[in-house]
């Protein structure tokens, strides 16, 4: 599993706050935590700044890549942020993110090809949000053939379905799963990943909701998350799937991290 | 999900104690405690006393009778203890279990034949327990087939694929869920279960690798297991994991558990 840590991100209140008294020692802390639970991508956000998030969003990776060796995700639909912060970043990024939405692509393409950045890309397309599984793979498909077509390296694409909550309709959890089961099947080398915690949007105790989420899309082979990568009953369980999926030769690092304690 | 109460079982030590020393508070407090936490049959067994397991057994079964409305599991191999533990028991039980071995077959299918009770089939015949899924379908579709004609209505059983250590091999973890799939996909009625612990027999933290396989099996179709009930972890995931497979309409159970302070 591929853990992208989400917890640098201008939209959540402490963080807006961080970003606003330029406290540097809290947010180099999330960073260096995240780095330590194991997280492969740290993802910054600075979008809750309307007028000036590629200012925000370089010093965001300025200051984060002063204290961590993993590489960052960039957190923006905006390509003059992206294309700002990726000058600034040292070693290759995630770009998070492109869909297939045709100003959205045109002008975040650019930037990926050559670049041999990652990148998430969502089942998005003009026509907004697809709803069944079969027009996430539609719109999926086709965004992985222009991914293509661009020269974009394929195993660089991290292919995000889109969840919804499952409290506005029970089967959107049913079909995010056939989503990610239809994705993999495609066998085209992309990774699939997702924001998760928007499945449990509206219910109490998301945690849960969560938990079981991950590891039942584990199960139909999703290989990376956007998650709290803090959350140690997620990680727990994340490393105990990987054992039973059979993705953790001899249960090796299930036993290291049993032995340093790590799983609750 | 239908939930298998497993504590009493005399190959437990503090379970034989209790047995030894017709500590019947103990045991009656534990049937209690089972049923409250939402268990559907309640097993019993007294297999440790070899030569004498009929008596205890039926000995088990009035006692847990007289604190819970839930029926049993009467679990045992023998035909002879099952028949009394039978004529006793108030109400349908289930049976623990039968399998396509000959002998045991024939013993125990004629027990259940007009009795209505459920029972708790094991992919096991003459020639041992099965590797592959492949295997296992095998197994399962010819005790299927035999049961179906001898008059046993399918949806009163329950299929045990028979769960391997993955300490053993990395692949059980695998064969067990792709074994689950396809029990799910031949439609016949049937339940599908598991006395799952056995997983995770063999590593540390055992708990942590039974709570990820009873939500990826429950991902692939398995809609029963034999479990600790007073497991509140697990107990929790599962209520989660019924609702993002849409199996809790409008996540009815899912609010109620968590009003009642159940979810962890």
């Amino acid at each position: 599993m591929i853990i992208i840590g989400e917890l640098i991100n201008s939209t959540r209140k402490a963080i807006k706050k961080a970003i606003d008294e330029q406290d540097v020692e809290y947010l180099q802390d999330l960073a260096v935590k995240q780095e330590e639970a194991g997280t492969d991508y740290i993802d910054v956000n600075a979008g809750a700044y309307v007028y000036d998030e590629t200012k925000h969003l370089v010093w965001l990776v300025e200051k984060v890549q002063e204290v961590v060796k993993k590489p960052l995700s960039l957190d923006s639909p905006n390509p003059k942020a992206l294309e700002e912060a990726m000058k600034i970043h040292k070693g290759v990024p995630m770009i998070n993110s492109i869909s297939l939405e045709t100003d959205r692509y045109n002008k975040i393409a650019p930037l990926l090809k050559d670049s041999g950045a990652q990148v998430v890309a969502l089942c998005m397309s003009d026509e907004g949000m697809p709803e069944s599984a079969e027009d996430r793979l539609e719109v999926g498909k086709k965004l992985i053939d222009k991914l293509d077509k661009d020269g974009i390296d394929l195993t660089n694409v991290y292919l995000d379905p889109l969840i919804k909550p499952v409290s506005v309709e029970g089967k959107y959890g049913p079909q995010a799963l056939d989503a990610i089961e239809m994705f993999k099947k495609l066998e085209s080398g992309i990774h699939i990943t997702c924001g998760l915690s928007n499945i449990s949007f509206g219910l109490p105790n998301r945690f849960l909701l969560n938990q079981a989420f991950i590891v039942l899309a584990m199960g139909r082979g999703m290989d990376s998350a956007i998650i709290d990568p803090l959350d140690k009953k997620m990680m727990s369980l994340v490393t105990a799937t990987n054992v039973i999926l059979d993705m953790d030769p001899y249960a090796m690092n299930y036993l290291k991290a049993a032995r340093a304690g790590k799983l609750i």
